[in-house]
């Protein structure tokens, strides 16, 4: 397996609303409008970069796997980096061999397409999302 | 001003060369050689993804910027995200006048051009990095 484009990188914040406001205002970047995830217990925006995009995402609902993260960081903060995969089964299959662990079975993300997440124990201290790429066709 | 493409996503590490078996080794990217930074209190090494760069930092020397971040995330993490600008003087001049705290008078960072670092405290808790683009001609 080899990872390609990086998807996007998802900041974790306590306001969806005050974190567009420094991707528009401050630093000029077009930003899309925010939807709810509930099934991820998170609501989402994403900020348009040339080449990537900023995921912005804040807590829904009491059960939301945010919350953990913005106790330990209140402002917010950087909370994974997303890679895209062609398959996301030969992924899942190639990060197990490999001794990764995958967090669950893949589900559907922000962008309709398959996603697992890996441990970031086994990922350098970072949490790396696995993306099926949209329009790889599987 | 406007940010341009997502340069890169700084990750503090506290081995670079674990980080970069990760990289390369787990998710099969291409991975560059690892040099020093004396000046800034680091070790780099860049992956190269098809569409942006992950940089690896490691401290360098005891009084590197980067032993606070390791003793909170003892694994390393998702340091810092930089995006290019046109200009630096200008982005520099553009975040004062918007309340922005900027860190420091421009320097060069490891792509050899003017960077500077936004405060996260004005940045939704994420350590921003301003870059002059390679090539913008500045």
């Amino acid at each position: 397996m080899t990872i390609g484009r990086l998807n996007h990188v998802g900041m974790a914040t306590p306001s969806i609303e005050a974190s567009l406001a420094v991707y528009r205002d401050m630093l000029g970047a077009a930003v899309g409008e925010p939807f709810d995830l509930p099934a991820q217990g998170v609501r989402v925006c994403f900020v348009d970069l040339p080449n990537t995009q900023i995921e912005l995402i804040e807590p829904l609902g009491d059960a939301s796997p945010i919350h953990g993260f913005l106790r330990k960081n209140p402002a917010g903060g950087q909370h994974h980096v997303c890679f895209e995969v062609d398959d996301i089964a030969v992924a899942v299959a190639d990060m197990t061999a490999k001794g990764a662990r995958v967090l669950g079975a893949p589900r559907i993300g922000a962008h309709g397409t398959l996603v697992v997440f890996l441990h970031p124990k086994d990922m350098g201290g970072v949490l790396v999302e696995l993306m099926e790429a949209p329009g790889a066709g599987h």
